[in-house]
């Protein structure tokens, strides 16, 4: 199944020319999960994956760079003559928000379902499961991990031939992990047959936060982990102050998770971005810095690793704006 | 003095990929006025005027279309270091909106001055009034006039000097409208030496309206009118229920009124751009429809008449988006 994350806005609290408030829609399959709603969303989905099945939306905490794109969003889905629910997660402090900012969130005419999130697994459906974990940032706050459930191990056809079965509906049965009884009352395990379980992808969120070891072992062996990367070290004092990381300190907890690849994100206008990702790959190779807009494509970890794409939709044609070659294909940083 | 105005966000209730919600900047010499302020409008700001020195917000009224920028906008002033007062303006109903989404618009260590305005002169500076009137478009709602005050005809050095002036002093109070006593006792009038007094610029921003006879007669010899332009007139019905214009009934008021020029706004996406245009122009010659962040530059009616110019920064510099001719200086459309 098909997976990818397209960051629609990266900067920090202050969004600037290049880069909107916090979002990030995750597409599975034919489902879309957004992680967070800063201003402007409305428009960066329409700019990229359409605001059709947008159902489930997943805050880190509450802070306006976060929501502020949600009041707009929901108008525009009521306007588009939305019936369908739409289902909020978030900490604590969701439905109080929600109550008393109600003048502004507005009244639809489609039910809007508000989950409070405890840590744990917060969703579960017949491909993964959603888990909440806290985070530090102040506020109650939390990071999201999408994680697949395994996928059945490679079918081999062959030694199912060899152990006298024929294709069709006993080849299906072991494939869906069932046994099956020969005529001769033997019976075949799907061990027998198929390989080890594969492991699905793992996805995780941070939102705005400190590193933490909490976050880290959340993290452990995650495909991708996107990872609060709002300063450079230079501003490591600042970092603590607004709880926050340092793009570097978003690396070390990429290393001690053992993660696939690193997304920085959340990042401030006061550092170039080379600052902080060269700081980051000092620390963990495989971190980099999308542009808004920038889509990472997610395969299964037996099939290959995460990549990133520029779209094509939206761009004008020039050379500056062509799709070509993004960070994650290059070998600029150190590490 | 120079005016001009950065037209930010021009789509209708929702936002599209190439057109954000309802927000306009006049700039005056050095003071910067917001008319409106949709979703996304910091991010046009600094796209186009930057941040710097907005202290007034008019609010033609108070949907979300309309301030739903206003939250993100007053964090960022803020992460700024403002101390500056921000006076914000609007109808009827802005403090009890300030009031119960208090959460969601925040604190500040600025001062907030909130202004609910009645129809009429609402503030007056040296140089211009500004004047509220109401529309009619369901909620308390207003249009908005900046007048420029009459600036004084144009001052003849060589008559003064033929009446036995010489230049300094005397020159000076002639030209600020005081009479001038020569060492003869003979009293020169300002008159004298100075042709009439001449107009100053006239601009109404109508906020969403039903086409309205008060709003004609507000905008009576208006330089700009920027006025509701959500439907072509295959819409009309629409434009009724929902209390909007079409773009041949904005060009109507536009004819009452006399303005010099008819800007288009508000505009649904259900319709193109040539449809609203041709209706309009069918009616009103001088009707124009912006792209968001075009500016019309307006200058002193006895020096010339308004036009677009495409602003180059934040272009790529590819073809398609180089300044160049825009609509405003074609003559494309009926009428």
């Amino acid at each position: 199944m098909d997976l990818r994350v397209v960051f629609l806005g990266t900067a920090g609290a202050v969004p600037t020319v290049d880069r909107g408030t916090s979002a990030a829609l995750l597409v599975r399959g034919g489902e879309r999960l957004l992680f967070d709603c800063g201003e402007g969303t409305q428009r960066q989905l329409m700019r990229s994956a359409g605001l059709s099945r947008i159902d489930k939306i997943f805050f880190s905490h509450l802070h306006g760079d976060h929501y502020l794109g949600l009041p707009g969003l929901m108008k525009t889905l009521g306007l588009q003559g939305r019936t369908e629910p739409l289902e909020l997660y978030g900490p604590r402090g969701l439905e109080e928000l929600m109550t008393v900012a109600q003048r502004v969130f507005g009244r639809h005419q489609y039910p809007v379902v508000l989950h409070e999130a405890k840590p744990g697994i917060v969703l579960e459906t017949d491909g993964y499961r959603m888990e909440a974990w806290p985070t530090d940032h102040g506020p109650p706050s939390l990071a999201w991990c999408l994680h697949e459930s395994k996928r059945p191990g490679e079918f081999h056809p062959e030694r199912a031939q060899a152990l006298g079965l024929d294709p069709g509906p006993a080849f299906r049965r072991l494939q869906m992990g069932e046994p099956v009884v020969l005529e001769s009352g033997v019976v075949i395990e799907p061990e027998q047959v198929m390989d080890e379980p594969r492991p699905g992808r793992k996805l995780v969120f941070t939102g705005d936060t400190r590193p933490t070891d909490h976050v880290a072992q959340f993290a452990r062996g995650a495909t991708v982990l996107v990872h609060d990367s709002t300063f450079a070290s230079s501003e490591l004092e600042r970092a603590l102050e607004t709880r926050h990381s340092t793009s570097a300190e978003a690396a070390e907890v990429a290393v001690r998770a053992g993660v696939d690849l690193l997304v920085l994100t959340h990042v401030s206008s006061r550092h170039s971005r080379r600052e902080l990702v060269s700081e980051a790959r000092a620390v963990f190779r495989h971190a980099f810095l999308p542009d808004d807009l920038d889509e990472l494509i997610v395969p299964y970890p037996d099939k290959g690793t995460p990549y990133f794409v520029r779209p094509a939709e939206g761009s004008c044609g020039c050379p500056e704006h062509a799709p070509g070659p993004t960070e994650a294909d290059d070998s600029e940083g150190g590490g």
